[in-house]
């Protein structure tokens, strides 16, 4: 997906929120602005919107005069979502449609994002899990991804931010797991999942855990290893968690199931869908391919 | 007042809702998005937020083709407050303190204000006259402006927005008018009112109006004309309609009244106040200057 102009004020703030997450210093703050504006003036909007969040973030941490500004929301949200496992395990294995439950609750994981508001809360985790169970979700989907699943020898997770990796989980566990591999990011960008979450969460424990080698807040193939782009070639199911993949691989020539909480305004327009909507989407079924 | 970090993510989103006011070319909204952006990197911070506000909008209308991209807007709000005058002439006439009514109209009329929010409703308007009739407004402010009146020879009501300026006349006819001058900017920007307005409005017709010679949305004393400066550094009491004009004379060693509404969280922290409270404040009282 292309930027829009209306993601530039977005950035802006974004940016602004971001440094004073991790600094007090206003004069840090001006100057890291200032440069991240001076970037957005000349950036290519042909791009995707996760292009100039790489560089918000790579800004960002320079900054901050640390690698990892987020390590603490996200071993705190690893936590709190562990917390909440065991619940919601019993929840999925005993509801009527154990995969649609994982789905939604999936979705649901996907509300904790510091990149897009600046700041989550455990009640808004608490409260998308129970609108992730009651809210509207099409069947249609849900029943190609079961048999796109029978069909599929070598499938991607595309994991998206840490917490969230634990909802994840409960999906994974209605997944064939031996045929499943779990992409977490290569670097430390805002919240994003990286190998040290899948480590604390116990992921790596149930599937295959690979990074992507990337510092980028999404998949931009791009910047990505060539290790994980001979994976991303060669799977023939994918899963993409969140805004920042869609926005990245939303064209990509794969049969691609999309699961996200559709966050802002630009992106609703382009999935066709209100903010704030659990959106659980095929792209490119086979065949058309 | 200065310039905050958070005002500047507050441009760049301005500059996009005026530049899709006045165009529907998305080249020519890139264009001129970038070229503000850029102009954004490299702001004093130390300068009040009309100052950019200024060069802003000359981006606005160079890209527009249009001196007055506002004008319709500016005249849909004359002839509304025209017609809703006669109803708040009554209103104030009839009320048990005729000079509080007029200031709490005065205020209400601030909410007609393109610059912040990018648009305004009649309904808006409707709404913000029936709260303003309610608000909680200081005593204090309103007995020192009735006494400041009666010291004063030469008063300055600098005022803000077309529309706006209806509401403004309800005050200033309760205000001794031979005392008083009305001051419009020198030329369009935004929907601030300038001499068209003053003359469409019949405000000429009851009070002396000037206008300061500059184009930007507030009082930038030095991009002001030489005349209208002396006529500030000669007045003994001045009015400052709208955040503006608060925000470019707040420091100036003046006896003046601010009127407005505080429409966003820098200048309610700056106030002291809540975002959308209702303002009339002195600053500098003789013997303070």
């Amino acid at each position: 997906m292309r930027t829009y102009l209306e993601c530039i004020p977005c950035f802006v703030r974004q940016t602004l929120e971001a440094l004073r997450f991790v600094t007090e210093d206003e004069g840090v703050q001006e100057k890291a602005l200032r440069e991240v504006i001076r970037q957005v003036s000349e950036m290519d909007l042909g791009k995707s919107p996760p292009v100039m969040g790489q560089r918000i973030h790579r800004v960002i941490r320079e900054v901050s005069g640390d690698e990892d500004p987020y390590r603490v929301v996200k071993v705190h949200f690893n936590l709190s979502a562990l917390r909440l496992y065991p619940e919601l395990k019993e929840l999925v294995e005993g509801s009527g449609d154990a995969l649609e439950a994982g789905v939604r609750l999936a979705i649901a994981g996907n509300v904790i994002d510091f990149g897009i508001q600046g700041s989550v809360e455990e009640a808004d985790v608490r409260e998308a899990i129970e609108e992730a169970l009651e809210a509207p979700l099409e069947r249609g989907p849900l029943e190609y991804f079961g048999e796109a699943m029978e069909r599929a020898e070598k499938m991607l997770y595309l994991g998206d931010n840490a917490g969230e990796i634990v909802f994840d989980r409960l999906l994974i566990e209605q997944m064939p797991r031996e045929k499943v591999t779990y992409v977490v990011r290569g670097g430390p960008v805002i919240n994003d999942a990286t190998m040290e979450d899948a480590r604390e969460t116990g992921l790596m424990e149930i599937v295959e855990v690979i990074d992507n080698g990337s510092d980028a807040p999404g998949t931009i193939l791009e910047t990505c290893s060539d290790g994980f782009r001979k994976r991303f070639d060669e799977a023939d199911l994918i899963v993409a968690k969140g805004q920042g993949n869609y926005e990245t691989v939303s064209e990509a020539p794969k049969e691609i199931f999309f699961a996200l909480k559709a966050k802002c305004p630009v992106i609703a327009r382009d999935l066709g869908c209100e903010v704030g909507e659990m959106i659980f989407r095929r792209k490119n079924p086979p065949g058309r391919v």
